[in-house]
């Protein structure tokens, strides 16, 4: 299925990603929650298409750019999960004044009044809460603050406060299963303390929760309303070393041609480098740092892991791939092979388009 | 200058770039190198018409799609630099068959009987020679494979054994100037020695060198006829840890947003993030991790770093910024400030698009 391909390609397996959607509706449907997916791993219309024929109709997007791509696809009803830059509220206007459906982030008080002042039809608002990320958002402990904000957004009829929303961004830097749901149980309860806190409003709040890791392997979301993780549709090596996917279950592979055989160090050097896969890295048991792992195209897809068979260093255009002995006999100068990515949201932003198992182009943003 | 700046935007700053290039060109003139510029950091037309404006019509790209972009902006005489792909055949021919100039790097015995066997002209070969970075080439001390490789180029009228290339990479991973050049001073050797044992072509041949710390602090450039740097028409953070550039001469910044402040722990949080500045980083005097420096926006370009407000996080989006408690009064939510990159040719890569001092857009491939 390799042939054609003549540079570094990312393949998509579409069967992996109707798969992965599939699972994490039912997962959705079974805890009560609704799936507000994230759209920032794939950025692409086509892979848009999948979810909405599954009856996907409201989606996440991380950026104002991102939006509008999405708006001009057809879709109608977006989450921006990024604290509002109000410097971009001209688009925001014109996405309301299209009958467009936006829901914002707000994280202070000044935004919440210049969107008062400024929007030109009603918004409804999520207060972004940080429950121990502590990157963006509103300190779960500050429910003064929080407070403030709510009866802040009350007070015109211009806003109007959706719910609260969590990115438990920590989960990627946990060690184990148990962790993540422990960052997890930590995180809704401190979402419902803040709803529980919160007047007005409190009552009537939807609560949403971001992140891949929490949202597959948590099976308690008591009182969580909204789910709205993006990598699960395509899964990659950080989420297989976090047992939060089976590596069966990464729909995207990187095919790169060997471009040299250093047949007295086990290397070989291909095209494929950090403007391909990015600089983001994991640690083997040897605590030696890898870019990607090595699988074998097959006729409808790929293998599993070879093992022994990892991307060392990367630099613009070059990958090192180190293999074991036995390995390096089966490859060849000419050869192209994949690399599972270990961070496939933003590979997919580098590599700027896939390729199906079918040979047919899918559009990225 | 950051009117009507809304989002992450890469700003170029053109007076820089040409005295960039001005020094470059006069540190060939002075080594009695030619100058042949790698493109591969800008990836822009109109910063390759400003080489051109200068005399410069000969370019290196590490891409053959690289080189298909420079050869729709009318660059007529292009190296490859990286280990020629059999695969890509049917561009470099039609690249010859419109009589645009091509050489290629080899780096085995069996793509140089592939292209002898393929190639529909005449083409010049360098032989890529790894004289101690250890990534892709021939190992200098392996004079036995390197006299095949050029007397089974010299075999074919197809092929024409140009010359020996090599990119002293590990002048990157240098602590001090005095080990760029001891580094480089190596590699000289050792080119000197590949070239005197090479025959029957020897005499004749090019030695050319790559890369930028190199090409800047070494003033002995005995026996290099050829020089091929990229870098140094931006500069970045990592030239400037080197010592290699002044800050004064990073001829890019990236303009963010801010879109929360963290008072309580003095960050504040910017959009801005790993697909903007790509995942490189630095290490500061305490072993911290960062991933770019905060610059101010004046009427006509940008301050010098300030001093203490470092980058200390991304993620897809998201940036937190770190600065000193004096700093944290100046700023505020939908301030526009700049960041000097970690790596300009990533960044630039990720940001496809400058704009000028004047506003104006600038093409990146």
């Amino acid at each position: 299925m390799v042939e054609g391909i003549t540079r570094p390609t990312l393949i998509l397996d579409t069967r992996k990603v109707e798969t992965n959607i599939d699972k994490m509706l039912l997962k959705a449907k079974d805890t009560g929650a609704q799936l507000v997916p994230h759209f920032k791993t794939h950025q692409s219309k086509e892979i848009g298409n999948i979810f909405k024929e599954k009856g996907v109709d409201e989606i996440t997007v991380s950026s104002v750019q991102m939006a509008e791509y999405f708006v001009a696809q057809g879709w109608q009803n977006i989450t921006i999960a990024f604290p509002f830059n109000r410097l971009e509220i001209g688009v925001i206007n014109s996405f309301l004044d299209k009958g467009v459906k936006i829901k914002l982030l707000v994280t202070d008080l000044d935004t919440v009044n210049f969107l008062t002042g400024n929007i030109t039809h009603q918004i409804d608002l999520f207060i972004e809460v940080d429950a121990g990320y502590g990157r963006s958002g509103i300190s779960s402990k500050n429910i003064s603050l929080l407070n403030r904000m709510a009866k802040e957004i009350s007070k015109s009829d211009n806003t109007k406060l959706y719910g609260i929303y969590c990115h438990p961004g920590n989960t990627y830097h946990a060690d184990s299963k148990g962790q993540i749901q422990s960052i997890w149980a930590k995180a809704i309860l401190e979402m419902n303390k803040v709803k529980a806190n919160i007047v007005p409003e409190g009552a009537s709040l939807k609560i949403r929760m971001g992140d891949t890791p929490g949202c597959v392997l948590v099976e308690d979301m008591n009182g969580v309303d909204e789910i709205g993780p993006g990598n699960f549709v395509f899964f990659d090596l950080v989420m297989n070393y976090l047992d939060v996917c089976d590596e069966e279950d990464i729909a995207v592979a990187v095919a790169c041609p060997i471009v040299q055989k250093h047949t007295e160090r086990n290397e070989l050097i291909i095209h494929g480098g950090a403007v391909h896969f990015s600089k983001d890295h994991l640690f083997d048991n040897d605590e030696q740092k890898f870019f990607g792992e090595m699988v074998v195209f097959e006729e409808n897809g790929w293998s599993p892991i070879v093992d022994g068979a990892k991307l060392i260093s990367l630099s613009q255009e070059h990958g090192v791939l180190r293999v074991k002995d036995e390995l390096m006999d089966t490859l060849s100068v000419g050869d192209v092979v994949g690399f599972l990515p270990i961070h496939s949201c933003l590979t997919a932003n580098l590599m700027r388009g896939y390729i199906g198992l079918d040979g047919k182009r899918i559009e990225h943003m």
